[in-house]
């Protein structure tokens, strides 16, 4: 028997934890060219909120009564693909479960390495990914340039920031609260960090960090942070649209809607969007610079990690608030 | 003695007529490098607007009682400046004057042709050299691909399409009312032409038209109109903004604003504004195409003339509630 969390109700606003329900189920052997697993961690992220309304987006909605789903790690318990063997550990799509009986196919096995198995879930996932091609590809910031990054201290943001800072420019950050904004100037060497909670005036704060305007704009967040940070960009500034937590849980009539659109015709600017598995052909490439990055220390990273896969619902609502510092997980098995 | 209409106050919405005052004043003669003109056409172009508030935008403000600028073409009656003879036509930057003291090197000779002088305001002047860059530079629509155009009965919509035809796109046009619709259809051999004022959801009516998705979207207008395309977009579409008619008389918090910014990441989408000038460097090239086009009739245009000086500040007025149809210009003198 193995417990999992389903999708209770759809989502049509912020998310709550009774939107979820905890059910046991039995799972079936592995057919050929599948595995079971069990699940190790598993990550608990914003972006799955836009596939929880019931609407389609850029991946099919999820049914009521569906298992979430969402990138996990776990052990390889049994096996019925050549490729894999009991004990491996693999990287998948399978959610918030205990166990899982998965394609072989659709998971990758972690290598072995220096790092806690937890971080194939941020800096070398997804996250990690979001950021790489996010700022080497889309962004491409200059020396000298200044990046804006929203969301700063999240998993994309704060990888982002520090990604640009190794291309030589500077880099700001925008996040919520002292403690995350000391982070990012003490702990990533951001050059300056704007903490929005205390910023009556964001559009002015982001404008006196970034006197020369901002070259790129990293944004996580969309709303009203991306509409205050058109007026500061740079002459041809880029804004990279990563994620737009923002919008993700407000109806389109609700939302603040972006209102400093006259910017792109005065300043120049490029707004372009992104889906990271486009890259996926890259991704072993990509991983092993963030791998080569976390192993001589130039790239850090934060989890925030929680115990036991009863939390996930509760983390997963408070994301929208941001009460998470660092890419959320939970611990579902023990190592 | 000369008229000329200057600012009597800022602009903070949509313009009306007293905003100008006619006033009468005597020139001073041309000195050193200079010329003396006398108006033929002068344009009454929407995008003054953004000029008009008292605040920076991509040019500086207008200021109280400075005469209103904007193209306008001319007689040279006396020239200070070898590379100019009395009788020479020249355009120049000007604006709703019956005479002007300018700088020879603020003006352009106009070549001799078969075309109308009135066309070095329109389809040889900034709109046409707009529809030109902003379709060939940055929009590039590949054979096959569906290219939307808002204001498309206007100046620059209308060349827009007609260009993007050349480049073997499938052309639809948003126009307001069943005659411009017709134009678009009949004369410029658009596609499909959308009647806005007809439609009561526009983003259901673009969609109709465009079942393929639109790969590029050419922008005039903006706020509502740009919300309602972007669910519309094809994977990867690029909108090109080259002009944002809606935002211009409202200000920022009262704007619709742009909600649907989520299609950024789902559908891949770039935006990106521009301003013509930035390529003045190709502006003789590119006239010479369009001058090409116009004589083998692959390109058509229209104008809304008035008659007189004294028509200049209605007819500005009425271009923001589309009561013209074609290049907004007035005669302020003979030939």
């Amino acid at each position: 028997m193995s417990r999992q969390w389903v999708l209770a109700r759809y989502i049509r606003e912020l998310p709550q934890e009774e939107d979820f329900r905890l059910e046991t189920v039995q799972l079936p052997p592995p057919g050929e060219g599948e595995l079971r697993v069990r699940t190790l961690y598993a990550s608990v992220d914003p972006g799955a909120l836009s596939r929880l309304g019931g609407v389609a987006s850029y991946a099919p909605p999820l049914g009521l009564g569906e298992p979430m789903t969402g990138a996990a790690v776990g052990e390889v318990l049994e096996s019925r693909h050549e490729g894999f063997a009991p004990g491996d550990r693999v990287v998948g799509a399978w959610g918030w479960r205990e166990h899982a009986v998965v394609g072989a196919r659709t998971v990758r096995k972690v290598e072995a390495g220096a790092w806690p198995v937890s971080a194939e879930l941020g800096v070398f996932g997804i996250p990690g990914l979001t950021a790489w091609f996010g700022i080497l590809e889309l962004g491409r910031p200059r020396a000298g340039e200044t990046v804006l990054v929203s969301s700063a201290a999240g998993a994309v943001g704060s990888l982002s920031g520090q990604l640009a800072k190794r291309q030589g420019a500077r880099v700001v950050g925008i996040a919520g609260g002292p403690v995350k904004c000391r982070w990012l100037l003490d702990e990533l060497g951001f050059d300056a960090a704007i903490d929005y909670r205390a910023e009556p005036d964001l559009e002015a704060a982001i404008r006196r960090a970034c006197p020369g305007g901002v070259g790129v704009f990293l944004d996580n967040v969309g709303g009203a942070v991306l509409d205050a940070a058109l007026p500061c960009m740079a002459m041809r500034g880029r804004v990279v649209v990563s994620g737009l937590v923002a919008d993700y849980g407000v109806p389109p009539e609700r939302r603040a809607g972006v209102k400093n659109t006259p910017f792109f015709i005065t300043h120049r600017l490029r707004m372009e969007g992104f889906v990271v598995y486009d890259y996926a052909e890259r991704f072993a490439e990509a991983r092993a610079e963030l791998r080569r990055g976390v192993s001589d220390g130039t790239l850090r990273y934060r989890e925030h990690v929680e115990e036991g896969l009863e939390a996930a619902p509760r983390l997963f609502a408070g994301l929208f608030h941001g009460t998470n510092f660092g890419r959320a997980l939970v611990r579902v098995g023990q190592e």
